[in-house]
């Protein structure tokens, strides 16, 4: 059980640098059985067995403090291949018409639902009539009305709501944080945030107004919106914006292509964001301060994130971002853990306010104010 | 007179890439007089003595083909100064009762109006009453209105009226300008300009309107607006604004200290620019095609452009860019070169009209479209 232990510490390696940087092969090698960790794991069942459900399971390997031990599908198959895959037994794989029965299965702690956006709020609330804990994928549900909903019914049943808010435990970015806090970029006065790709297959669900409930905005906007908030430390109390459609065959009714939009905080500073899914190599967060700034390029991708400050280039460690999210999670859910940035579902309420003021303004063309 | 050009030939150096990053010591030693040029120079008058003049006074001593020769100036200590620095004859020296003589001046071909941006309308009338060519600073004006009276004046009187758009000669960005051209970065689809700095002196003209005209926009906005047009290859359409003010005092009612806007352009792509006096660090072009992107930061500032694109950094040489401007804008008045970019009185008023309804839209909320 030592044996790895005791050759990281002659490399000079420490656990914590290893956990933010799992080397592949090593970390990959054995699940959970050969770290040096002895305390509580989170056992998590994930819901949703798509593209993003697969990243975050082949992240998972490399955890510390989360297990991936359940699966919920519709799709027989992709249970068979998870299983063989992931060692994940019979008895704790499910279907969307059993998957209550999870209430009476006390190997799960968790269920991770990455499921279409539309369809998270009654995921959600189903989950937490089981009594387990819920971690929902970003954004927790498609206006503020439903969020809500999802809090207080997890309030009500006494089980923690997360949201996949990967970037709050990205190194490079808390280090922007830390050095905002610590006044290092003097008074802040703007942000932008420019999210984009460039969307393929027109039949994907992302693109059906019924399961995603909007369009860039609610998938990749959202880091924009998240990030102008923990880049600023503020939350803004104004939007204007603006919709351009170049392909309404693609882009359906209530399916935005490209909005760009514009928060004001009341501190004064203000933030210029764009959100498509027309254009490649947007990823890019600008924050500028009075006595400084910080430049993350790319900005929220999966890969490494780079960034540089009126300082320097960042050098914190590149990390699986979902492989530290979901240890990190396990930290809130098991011991209490604070994280440095929010992760609960209040705080994807308000990026849920901002989405709605955002769809109102563009709709309206007025400066639409934020109430929380 | 051929012993430079022997030697630059000697060394390898040809006159264009001379001409193009002017080594100091070299082109700065002596005033037209020992380059390999027989041409014909443009003999240039500056109006308005200032800040701006003064760099373009001293970047025309670099020039091949054009030549500081005459002053036009309220204050006659500063005239004093010029002529001892640059060798100005005291016939050539004017005030601004008394420079509509210039008429009968055949020393001066033409005269660079470098005043405050309000009084560029009366002064450019008053010297195509002259016979002399004009050089205008930009903002040729402070509105659209203005702007094609001085069109129309010029026209009237046959002189040519140039504006200053230094940035239209610029090798990097002129490298872009290509690429475009070209479609090496496919389909356009997003531009953005950021384009800021904190002013100082709350008693200078650029922070009163009757001087101005108007803020942020009029002095720096102006490159994010004309950048938009000459990045993109395309005028926009539409503008949607929103104006902050953090600081009521130093920037009064019709001063703007930030605005956000954005545009629309025939071809669906838009654009997110940001003017502001309330922040340092900005100065950033970002083109963004189908195929590939560029980026320019800095992107209009005085010393060295930086850029790159999906193929790589930018390495096109450094220029002076007033020396460039005026040696070109000499070739254009006395040869009628054709320069890649428009910056005839014509182009300047597209800004003008675009200027206007970005103040119109921060004012009204309302998406507002631009008829040229």
């Amino acid at each position: 059980m030592n044996s790895r232990r005791d050759f990281l510490q002659k490399l000079g390696v420490s656990a914590l640098a290893l956990h933010l940087a799992p080397v592949s092969g090593w970390a990959n090698s054995k699940n959970n059985n050969d770290v040096a960790y002895d305390g509580p794991v989170l056992r998590v069942a994930i819901m949703g067995l798509g593209g993003y459900g697969t990243r975050v399971a082949e992240a998972m390997q490399s955890c510390t403090k989360a297990k991936l031990v359940g699966v919920i599908s519709g799709t027989p198959s992709k249970i068979k291949d998870w299983q063989s895959k992931y060692g994940i037994p019979e008895k704790n794989c499910y279907n969307y018409e059993n998957f209550e029965n999870i209430k009476n299965n006390p190997d799960i702690d968790a269920v991770y639902v990455i499921t279409p956006n539309a369809l998270h709020h009654d995921h959600v609330l189903r989950v937490a009539k089981t009594g387990k804990h819920v971690i929902c994928e970003k954004p927790m549900s498609v206006n503020a009305k439903q969020g809500q909903e999802m809090v207080d019914a997890c309030k009500k049943a006494n089980v923690k709501l997360l949201v996949g808010y990967r970037m709050h435990f990205e190194p490079k970015t808390l280090e922007v944080i830390r050095m905002r806090k610590a006044g290092e970029f003097g008074k802040i006065l703007f942000f932008q945030g420019q999210c984009g790709f460039k969307i393929g297959d027109p039949t994907q669900w992302r693109l059906n107004k019924q399961l995603s409930g909007g369009g860039s905005i609610m998938d990749i906007g959202i880091y924009a919106i998240n990030g102008s908030r923990y880049m600023t430390g503020e939350d803004p109390v104004w939007v204007t914006a603006v919709e351009t459609k170049t392909d309404p065959v693609k882009f359906k009714e209530g399916v935005d292509e490209t909005v760009q939009f514009e928060f004001g905080f009341p501190s004064g500073a203000v933030a210029s964001c764009l959100s498509t899914y027309n254009m490649s190599n947007l990823d890019r967060f600008f924050l500028n301060g009075e006595k400084g700034f910080a430049e993350m390029l790319p900005s929220t991708g999966y890969g490494p994130i780079k960034g540089r400050t009126n300082k320097g280039e960042l050098t914190q460690p590149v990390t699986v971002h979902q492989t530290v999210q979901m240890d990190e999670m396990a930290g809130i859910i098991l011991e209490g853990k604070q994280p440095v940035v929010p992760v609960d579902g209040n705080e994807a309420v308000k990026d849920l306010k901002i989405i709605d003021a955002i769809y109102l303004a563009a709709k309206t063309g007025k400066k639409t104010e934020i109430n929380y």
